[in-house]
């Protein structure tokens, strides 16, 4: 049979996102308020975020209608092909069976627009015609500057000065669509200024750029909104689109996973293609194994501490449970920018933590050798972000070589690398180091964590 | 009927090429030898192509099967998506149906990749390891550099220096696919000194690293074989699949072309699309427009002679009977580098010689208006050479809205445009100039163009 590209009957298309609040194995610890330690509740989110989302955050459902708006811009890129590595498990000389979920064709080349459209609709929907947001890497920049211009609507990017400087082609991709770009830390917002004093060369950080965006709209007077691009339950909750669409692709062809891979920095990816087979681990026993990969030097699930934490460097966010290097954590500059974030998404850290999950690292080294890899089996240049879990990917396959065991691997192809040539130009050329990751800068910043415990 | 994304079964993939050379209105005038001026027969060009392709070039069959090795590797990528411009004809206001063809989805991120890969297996199949061509902008480059990676061959690229110089990340890409990818004019050919010679600071040409790459071919014994990306009949032949796929995939939704769209530069993807469509006006008097679209600043169509001139620059290539703008036209330094050559194939020539197909020219400000609108309406940012064709079909979506006809309007979405985000830069910052036709250049090359007639 033909499993290259397989594709998804328009009629067929999920309508629902799945909400793994429903399913987790235990109660989940509440956000705290970053004033108070007290937990959250609705009201003290909505400076920032439109009702709809709040509910969606705080949702037990299972699950979730997509409303017919953000249902027609899906359609626009979903469903995105599932297909069958074939030529990738030739090159590997393994009997695994290797599935990608192609996301890399969406809109802005990754997954973020899936959310984006969605966070934008439901702002919308409230009234609000003004966003802003942090960019690492700059794919989730360029998907709510794309979201944005769909729904006629503004949007303010603060984007990594690291990325800014070293990745013009996504500030124009962004511009294009008509997002405002700036870096960050700036001198636009106190945040930014207070950064920039205490060391005017930085390369910034996703946590700073999160506290001057999260400022832009806390002092606004409800005029402006935030919107995250990861972390947060109400982004996850969007992503499962790509792992249900999965799912039914998989059944059309009489598949289904026994190892479920993708690369992981806030977990929105991860997510998104995990929870929904999840679902069937934690109801109906299925045996799966999980596996989040993130950068070596900036390892949150396998070095973090297991606490509540900061979303961003200025302390701003509420806090939440989850596996932290340290809200103040400045990762090594690596490549894969859309990695550098010190936490993760709190349902992701529960699972880890229970066993249900579990979390690997890798140098950029070893990640670009199975990028190029990759796109000379199956033609397609992955971004430095979604490098890490084919790699993973390949070692798992490896294994199977080795042990002789034929296992259906799926990983998620999260986004292209069309805007990330010089870091292969740096690999290519022997220039590339395998950044480590900084030990005195983990033990300042795991330090700085504040000792808080979950309320009774 | 939801015709976002109009997918093909598996099993109705075309299997076989059409060739427009069963169907022209009159005989093909033969090409010449560069030396004796005499029509060339095959041994003539087997000193550079193999015969495979020779047979191809010169070959009367209507269809031409696939290899299944081709096929295979077209199955990485092939079908790609048609898909219906919903969102754009609702920006337009306009009672026309807009469908296009996404060859953006391809290794490459272009159609190049189909005739690259069949060369490639063409020139294998014979005994070849070693293939070298030029590329433009560099998505040709991009796809031999792939296709020769997928088959295990050598491959060298001479790179325009105007484009080397503006998009490393385009080198980059055929880097990491293992091309080696040379500036041109460049010191390692006896044509590039002479080039460099006449003008140290020449932006380069297409024309001149054809020559460049055709005397690394013709001059080594036989052992590295010279591929086109454009112009000749094979190249056509190849590029076919993609009409062939967008009439069985319009039929699949009860839809026929009006009027057929694609960029022309050498013409394989403007024959690419309209050929088969081609078929069916020329045998089956079917009414359809076919608007092939060239910039401004390089109007072969719509401001060359039709004549006999060389292929290249340094006047290695056997003459072809083709509407010319001279072949040592230096056209100015537009982004659409795919663009830059002065001639066009010699089917296509006849074809709008005889009234069968048209053209219309455009300067790039315009250009790049259509490439924005398009990429916030469909979410995908074009190439600039692919805009010129997106710029042409909103025009005729325009005149539908103001006559009230509802017509179906095909284009080829040929590529996107992730390694020219310079370009949008330019466009979106006010300083992206309208260049004009350099006539004074363009007089000067006429004159030089051979005064040959067709033989009797």
């Amino acid at each position: 049979m033909d499993q290259y590209n397989i594709t998804l009957n328009p009629k067929d298309m999920p309508d629902a996102w799945y909400n793994i609040n429903a399913d987790m194995p235990e109660p989940m610890a509440p956000p705290l308020h970053p004033g108070t330690m007290k937990p959250v509740g609705p009201d003290d989110l909505s400076a920032i975020f439109p009702m709809g989302l709040i509910q969606q955050e705080m949702s037990a459902d299972p699950m979730i209608s997509i409303p017919g708006e953000v249902m027609d811009k899906y359609r626009l890129w979903r469903s995105t092909p599932l297909r069958r590595a074939y030529r990738l498990e030739k090159a590997l000389n393994t009997p695994a069976k290797i599935y990608y979920k192609n996301e890399s064709v969406c809109p802005g080349g990754s997954h973020k627009i899936n959310t984006a459209i969605a966070q934008a609709y439901y702002n919308k929907a409230e009234g609000t015609t003004e966003i802003t947001t942090e960019t690492g890497a700059g794919q989730w920049g360029s998907a709510l500057s794309i979201a944005c211009s769909m729904l006629g609507m503004k949007c303010t990017v603060y984007m990594v000065r690291v990325s800014y400087d070293h990745k013009p082609y996504r500030r124009v991709l962004m511009q294009t669509y008509g997002g405002n770009v700036i870096p960050s830390p700036s001198p636009t917002t106190n945040s930014g200024r207070a950064f920039l004093a205490a060391d005017p060369d930085t390369t910034g950080s996703l946590g700073m750029a999160i506290s001057e965006a999260v400022e832009v709209a806390a002092t606004s007077g409800g005029k402006i909104k935030y919107s995250l691009g990861s972390v947060l339950n109400h982004v996850l909750l969007h992503q499962t689109i790509i792992g249900l669409e999965a799912k039914k692709q998989m059944e059309s062809v009489g598949a289904y996973p026994d190892v479920v891979i993708a690369c992981c920095g806030g977990g929105s990816n991860f997510g998104g293609i995990a929870f929904p087979f999840a679902h069937d681990k934690l109801r109906k026993g299925k045996k799966i194994d999980f596996i989040a990969v993130e950068p070596a030097a900036c390892p949150s699930l396998t070095r973090g501490i297991y606490a509540y934490d900061f979303g961003d460097t200025g302390k701003l966010t509420p806090l939440l449970m989850q596996y932290t290097l340290g809200h103040d954590f400045v990762p090594s500059g690596i490549h894969a920018g859309g990695l550098r974030y010190h936490g993760v998404a709190s349902q992701l850290a529960l699972l880890v933590k229970k066993g249900v999950m579990r979390a690997v690292a890798y140098k950029q080294n070893p990640v670009f050798e199975a990028a190029v890899m990759f796109a000379k089996a199956e033609g397609i240049i992955p971004a430095p972000e979604t490098s890490h879990a084919i790699r993973a990917a390949i070692d798992e396959a490896i294994k199977c070589r080795e042990s002789g065991e034929a296992k259906t691997i799926l990983f998620n192809l999260s986004g292209h690398g069309h805007f990330d040539m010089m870091a292969y130009d740096a690999y290519n050329s022997g220039q590339l180091v395998d950044l480590e990751l900084d030990e005195k800068a983990l033990e300042a910043a795991e330090a700085a964590i504040p000792k808080v415990t979950a309320p009774a």
